[in-house]
């Protein structure tokens, strides 16, 4: 598990264990990129913790004698990439050089489960998005997405190494970072409802998303994990429903109880790199690896505001 | 010009320098990328030269403070980057990022012609292959040559940076190094003809290529830099006539007057990274930049032995 002290990784850990399986989790703890300790919730055991950077660090031997390898290594932050392209590709591209690298070297490397993002598409020429929808990253952190993919494309058809890749849609849950606003929309959104800061909505948050609870993404990376006969296949991974951000803030506001949501012209440098509309063509991710998002909007919200109340100061997470 | 002492730079330089424009040479000189100062002719003026890896260090101000730049910038190699992708991550990316981020910061940046390869395609899943088809880079050098194209793209539409793509085909011709297979198949199969060395071709060397010669690939940047409507656009740029590789090398070694063209079995290890036929649709290129290849196989073969011949050493270039 790389990343896997992150918002999903964690999330994934955690359900692994809590399965009973033995879970190595991988974490370069680096500022910024949404690993923490905190999300681990003490259920790790501490020598099945490595905080370990692979961009920057050796492989140790015996690492990725696994079975399956769930890879959620990166920075998921699309605007700081514009800020800052090179600390983009060494957090989003060195990382998964290394990891290719070191598979490659291995006599029957492990299934590699890789997160990828809806972001490889850019804004969509039609809706729902399908796997075959062109890419046209719209900022460097989703360039970096499109090469990690190819990356395991060509490490597969050169070297055999075998992997399996989801581009995850938005995803919200315990342990997102809500402070943030690199971490993502949701969990922020969320964050300033609690924190009693008001919500703004650009341009009346019209932009519908697939709006992906995370535990359905964590049952999505297990299920490609025993889908084997999946190998070198991409699938998109989202909510069959798609909903605006406008109802996302609003449902989060009843929720919450209180607070303020308030629409306000969208700035110009954050228009141009909206994309707009989203969401998932999910009947691939159905028919091939049996998985479907079951968590409605309600269910999911009510169980992420419950996370960050039962713990102390999760109204800023992590704390 | 970046990558200016490269073998397409140079050619391109040159014939900048004897139209009377002024030019200025950036090249990192860095080991195996082909930038040599001896492709010059001492014709560029030392002071309009400039020794700069924009990989590793600053813009100099002023130095994009100019019409057009023709960005050659790169590694070739496809084999090196499976041996090691950090190192053609680093000469690949890391500079183009330099480059756009440098581009952003002016106010009206220069119109720039960044030149791609065909390698971005993979192997071909119809032909001739036009610019929609899809990309599927076989190898690390030809993810990075994705990504800069995308990087291309991204700073376009954020920040309004100009530029033109052109996916050049496999170019031969004066000043390609012909002693390191890196450099390009057709150059090292020339200079191994004139060292008297066999030509081994794998599986018989059936693959077609639109072989381009190297003052139509400079025909074809130079027809973009004057094209500033093509903004945003990518051209496909090789010859219009396929030819297989034993073809050009019966006809290479007629020229060259001997040598030994034996056929060996295809190396597993060569197969697998193969993309096979390739040849370009033309129509894109001619309708939009008025550019068509025009140098037949004889003519371009007949001056690049004519150019190896005219140099002392020139069976090994650069001496």
């Amino acid at each position: 598990m790389l990343g896997g002290a992150g918002f999903i990784g964690s999330n994934l850990a955690l359900r692994l264990s809590s399965l009973g399986a033995t879970v190595t989790v991988v974490d370069g703890l680096i500022e910024g990129c949404g690993g923490n300790l905190a999300n681990l919730d003490h259920a790790i055991p501490r020598e099945r913790f490595l905080h370990l950077d692979l961009a920057r660090q050796p492989v140790p031997d015996g690492l990725l004698s696994v079975t399956v390898v769930f890879d959620l290594m990166g920075d998921p932050a699309h605007g700081r990439s514009l800020v800052n392209p090179r600390r983009d590709l060494e957090c989003n591209l060195l990382s998964q050089i290394a990891l290719f690298e070191a598979l490659r070297k291995i006599r029957r490397p492990p299934l590699v489960v890789l997160a990828s993002t809806r972001q490889v598409y850019g804004r969509a020429q039609s809706l729902p998005v399908s796997e075959d929808h062109p890419l046209a990253p719209p900022d460097p952190n989703g360039i970096h997405k499109v090469a990690a993919e190819q990356y395991a494309s060509v490490y597969g058809h050169v070297y055999g190494v075998r992997a399996i890749l989801l581009r995850l849609t938005n995803v919200y849950g315990p342990r997102q970072g809500n402070a943030d606003p690199a971490h993502g929309v949701a969990g922020f959104l969320i964050g300033r409802l609690m924190r009693g800061e008001p919500v703004l909505l650009y341009g009346g948050g019209t932009f519908r998303r697939d709006w992906l609870y995370v535990d359905d993404a964590v049952e999505a990376l297990l299920a490609a994990g025993t889908r084997e006969s999946a190998n070198g296949r991409v699938f998109n991974i989202g909510h069959d429903r798609p909903v605006s951000l406008r109802e996302f803030a609003l449902k989060a506001r009843e929720l919450v109880g209180a607070g303020e949501v308030r629409d306000v012209p969208f700035p110009p440098e954050q228009r141009v790199i909206d994309v707009g509309d989203y969401w998932t063509d999910p009947r691939r991710a159905a028919e091939q690896l049996g998985w479907r998002a079951s968590t409605s909007l309600f269910e999911g919200l009510r169980a992420t505001i419950e996370f960050y109340r039962s713990r102390p100061g999760g109204e800023r997470w992590p704390p």
